[in-house]
């Protein structure tokens, strides 16, 4: 009998609500071999995946310490080599600091099948949910996604000077450490104190929340938020109140986005 | 008897291919009363529509002029306030140069309830088309989108100097009329002649085709392309062969990523 050929597919899961997973994503969960998750990866969606099916989740666990990153790419070689079809499953999109293309060239480097699924990055998800347009005439002429997380014993290494311009929306992932030392270095770099921010904990999820502060304040506001924060920067955070007036707004606290849901 | 409420929903039909649309996105083209559509919407995606549906095409045609943005809005209005649930569909995302929040502004200042539902937009759907990553360690610590559509009689005015950032992949939309000013501004600010370029033409259609060159060269190799046509600047482009060996390259032109499906 000839061994079916594995394949990995990297599959871009969205911000969190299953709604926002595409079609060929949602069908690649339900005929996949093996599912390989992140822990960003939300429960509804991973509820998705048939009983049968095998799960191996590579998420960092609370006082745990995450799976190294060469040991996911080996056990992904391992399994499409056995000739597995695996969904390897990771919350936004694989290719937007998703470290999907380490994987894919580990993947290509053992002669392996793989292919990338594009997954609505959580910018795109959260800012629908608020009413948080990333773009806006007269307010912001394009937007820049950077991370906040930086890699092991190095300090934040970005262009500071061209992050502080107030006609593009920043949106900064993985910045709860550091969301402190990334507003003083745009405020000395010239971004005014006063630019709105917002920053949204569990986007699209049913525990989605929101705070509105501005660059000077924002990194006391959020000293309480628990769960992954995503921040925009920028005008059009005003446009908030005009763009969903039907949602309540208390001490800068928004309720989750299924409140409007149809 | 009651009258119905209506409802728009600003749906992304995300870059063409009709796997890429959100399971959302889906079920609201199946049930809507009317869909209302942008000349970028693929014809793929709108063969999903039942045939009892309406339609109406508010894009610009070959020839003739597009519908002004003032009308659809009108459009919308009128719609959503006679009861029906309008899927107002654009390609990409909603709120990233998709003119959406115009949209739903004016829906807002009408009374009338609208829901965005966020799209794959074309960067990240193009990037998995290609095995062209928007970040990479080493490569690219972030990514920005910006457009080259210019308001009328208007000249790009861009923050050129901060554009021209080697650690930043930068994602053009709309910018075939204004490559050669964008590769001139960009190089004259700092950026090498040599900084690898992909142009990706009718990205994740059956039609797809991409040209490979360098920022010097950019303008005169897209010369022939016809179509909606997005931009990648920035050394994560070279990562395209080592990620996508299985495809033919030949003469700078890649095969759809079709003959990649599994």
């Amino acid at each position: 009998m000839v061994q079916k050929e594995g394949i990995v597919y990297l599959v871009g899961a969205g911000p969190g609500d299953p709604d926002l997973l595409t079609m060929r994503a949602y069908r690649l969960l339900r005929e996949a071999d093996v599912v390989v998750y992140d822990r960003l990866v939300s429960e509804a969606i991973l509820a998705l995946i048939p009983p049968g099916t095998a799960r191996i989740s590579v998420g960092k666990q609370p006082r745990s310490h995450p799976v190294p990153q060469h040991e996911i790419n080996n056990l992904l070689v391992r399994l499409a080599a056995g000739g597995r079809a695996v969904v390897r499953l990771k919350g936004g999109d694989p290719f937007l600091f998703g470290r999907g293309s380490e994987e894919a060239s580990h993947l290509v480097h053992h002669g392996l099948r793989y292919e990338v699924v594009p997954g609505v990055t959580s910018a795109s998800g959260c800012a629908a949910a608020l009413g948080l347009p990333l773009t806006h005439r007269g307010r912001a002429s394009g937007v820049r996604f950077i991370t906040g997380h930086c890699r092991e014993d190095k300090a934040l290494d970005l262009d500071w000077r061209g992050l502080a311009d107030p006609d593009t929306t920043l949106v900064i992932y993985m910045g709860m450490a550091t969301i402190a030392e990334i507003a003083v270095r745009l405020i000395s770099n010239g971004l005014s104190e006063l630019t709105p921010v917002a920053a949204v904990c569990n986007g699209t999820r049913p525990e989605q929340c929101c705070v509105i502060s501005t660059l000077g304040e924002i990194s006391a506001a959020v000293a309480a938020l628990d769960g992954p924060t995503l921040f925009f920067i920028g005008r059009v955070v005003d446009l908030m109140p005009t763009l969903a007036p039907g949602r309540s707004v208390a001490s800068g606290s928004w309720l989750p986005s299924h409140a409007r849901r149809a």
